[in-house]
């Protein structure tokens, strides 16, 4: 291609996100003043529409998953972007658990007369306009437009190129229970073409996007803090600890460990180091890995723990920084045996991703110094690291899990969907 | 230079990078257990070690105040980048404001006993490291830093090249009183090489720092959100606007517009754009002119407003897209007549830059419409955009004032230099 038609390409491209991004904006300022009542009726009417659209939504996914066997995408890839009538179901389902959510816009705080005379308050209003890139997980498409409706924000939604089809007629009934509701169209919007230069403008579309949320892996989320303009919620990535303190009950422990890394191991909350003090290592660490091995976990043992770990039968092999620093995401366990608290809370401020962690220990003192110590979005005195989720948190929905700082931390709830403004009411008030 | 030169100089910075963050992040660590008493008697002895400093610190600033004067630096920057007592004496009294202030830290919200087992609670606690850029202004060293440390964060500084001297003092004597209290002297680092560079790689340094916050215009606003992988707070950019309704009250109104215009124009929440409803054009216009081109402003007109500004012996540009894009930061005013409230709203969206509108009406209605439809950090009824500050809004400390969305909107309060973190306790609990 010559330049001048890489230029001419990419000036199509910037035309067709403009007019996505003033589309989604002027869409968002018509949600911003819905009431609660009817944006649960917008999301009744797209649950009622999607039931009735069942056969035409099976019949698209179909599509994405002939065309993923035929690219030869692994079982596990296709059994992630497949639809059936159980699992839509499930989808349409969570839309009714949304609906009973209270919304989070239009709430009033730190409300006060000021000495100046201005009446002054803080009101949640609904973000605007946010970008969603996720990758080959249809319901994503349907969960977080439903989200972003019910707080009154407009989306852009760009999913995996494998989910294509599923995407196009999901988002579709979307906009066709908007528009029969005379509500805007384009407060959904799919890209739909696969072009990845679209996902780089998509992140520099700062003049009407308000938030970008990445839905997907590490390189995923790397691209978006690297490239993008706008402010986005990292999250997802856990390289989750768990540390078992001298003084823990060794019987008790084995099942949570056990718990934190088997009971679904694919997921980001799922335990990838365990820490264990060297007091209690000999005794304890042939039991925890003869436990693991027979559920078919895999090991990488630091120095101290190989021979542990070897003696009950178990595959492992030399643990380094760069094993301490995968995020598993399958039965696989990293080890580290350590002098003491102090050592495993230095090695999780090393290499932790900021997700989640537990201490494990009958010791009063050291469950309040390693949840005072350690810094990540969830901390855990003798409880298993797969608790950090929204509905396990009580929060209702969640939007993503942040592993960083700003805004929300943690789970993401419906209010993370909004801001908030600043309102002031005068009599001709000047600054003095 | 070679490319190897290049390349030599730039894994200088980056080790360089490296190790100011280890060292932020190990200090911040620290500072994060403190006690708000530890806290404030660090402050006192700040206080008390500026003020014993003046001398050296006059002088720092001397030195750069003779450089700026060589470098031809204009009379209006060289006054925002000088010293003397009474300004020294101001900056250390504001140390008493923020000792005197809540300490955010610590506080924990939504406990619960989850039926899960768990006990929930979300614990407040400082940011981490702050990265703070700004321009000639050594205030800024002293300020951010006092309330870095308030909030238990570490912070590393970068200031403008022509403060240089005189934040290098301020922060050896921040330093000094941290060794004092064998507290650690990196909690507060100054980078003080002039090379850009640097702020390319600091806005990458991700591994460490948590939040940038840029003081200053909006070419470094711009730089920070293009290139930062870090969440950056953007803000003090301001293109107000005030809206005069066909039901305001005329004679009272002028005063306001006065107000926000003129008294104080080089600051953010001073107004840029008069929009005036046209029933009301030709009587109101030439009245509020005549006040502002006594006080010295001078105008962009639109089409309508053009021939009843200058009927006023004022000076009159043609205003287009590009003025009523411009924050003037200056004595002069943009002015646009609008068919109704509506095309004032619309107007706003489109130039806006999110930071302070204004209404000015005796029209309840109208005044609830522009306050709903209105999405812009702070938003008044008949008062002046110059409240939009945090003492003015009884905040007690200002950070910032961001014209971002997330985590923080407006004024920014010691409670935006926090975070929270998830804290749960079981019973060796797994999740079912």
């Amino acid at each position: 291609m010559s330049a001048s038609e890489t230029s001419a390409q990419s000036a199509q491209i910037q035309a067709y996100l403009n007019q996505l991004g003033q589309q989604a904006k002027a869409a968002s300022f018509q949600l911003a003043s819905l009431s609660s009542q009817q944006k649960n009726t917008l999301l009744q009417t797209i649950s009622a529409r999607l039931s009735a659209n069942v056969a035409n939504i099976l019949a698209a996914n179909a599509k994405d998953v002939a065309a993923a066997k035929d690219n030869g995408l692994t079982d596990a890839m296709i059994d992630r972007l497949l639809l059936d009538e159980s699992r839509l179901a499930g989808i349409i389902g969570d839309i009714d658990n949304v609906i009973s959510l209270a919304d989070p816009v239009g709430k009033e705080a730190a409300s006060q007369l000021l000495d100046n005379g201005l009446r002054l308050t803080q009101r949640s209003v609904p973000l605007g306009v946010v970008g969603v890139i996720y990758e080959a997980r249809p319901n994503v498409t349907v969960d977080i437009a439903v989200l972003a409706l019910k707080t009154g924000n407009a989306v852009i939604l760009r999913g995996g190129k494998e989910t294509i089809e599923s995407n196009k007629v999901l988002s579709q009934v979307i906009r066709d229970a908007l528009a029969s509701l005379d509500l805007p169209e384009d407060a959904v919007q799919l890209i739909d073409s696969p072009d990845r230069a679209i996902v780089s403008g998509l992140l520099r579309l700062d003049n009407y996007v308000d938030m970008i949320i990445p839905r997907g892996g590490q390189n995923l989320q790397r691209l978006c803090a690297e490239q993008s303009s706008i402010p986005v919620i990292l999250g997802g990535i856990g390289i989750c600890h768990l540390f078992v303190d001298k003084k823990a009950d060794l019987n008790r422990a084995i099942d949570v460990i056990a718990n934190a890394k088997v009971q679904r191991p694919t997921v980001c909350n799922a335990l990838d180091t365990l820490l264990v003090d060297q007091s209690i290592a000999a005794d304890f660490l042939p039991h925890v890995v003869s436990q693991l091995h027979d559920l078919g976990v895999k090991f990488y043992g630091c120095e101290q723990s190989q021979a542990l770990i070897a003696s009950q039968g178990a595959d492992v092999t030399a643990a380094d920084d760069e094993s301490f620093s995968t995020e598993w995401l399958s039965l696989t366990l990293g080890v580290k045996v350590v002098a003491d608290i102090d050592e495993a809370i230095g090695h999780i401020r090393q290499f932790s991703s900021g997700h989640s962690e537990a201490i494990l220990t009958d010791d009063i003192h050291a469950a309040s110094y390693f949840m005072n110590q350690v810094d990540s979005a969830a901390v855990y005195v003798n409880a298993s690291t797969r608790f950090t989720d929204g509905s396990q948190f009580g929060l209702g929905a969640e939007v993503a899990v942040s592993t960083q700082k700003l805004h929300a931390r943690g789970p993401m709830a419906l209010d993370a969907l909004t801001t908030y403004k600043w309102l002031a009411w005068g009599d001709y008030t000047s600054r003095p």
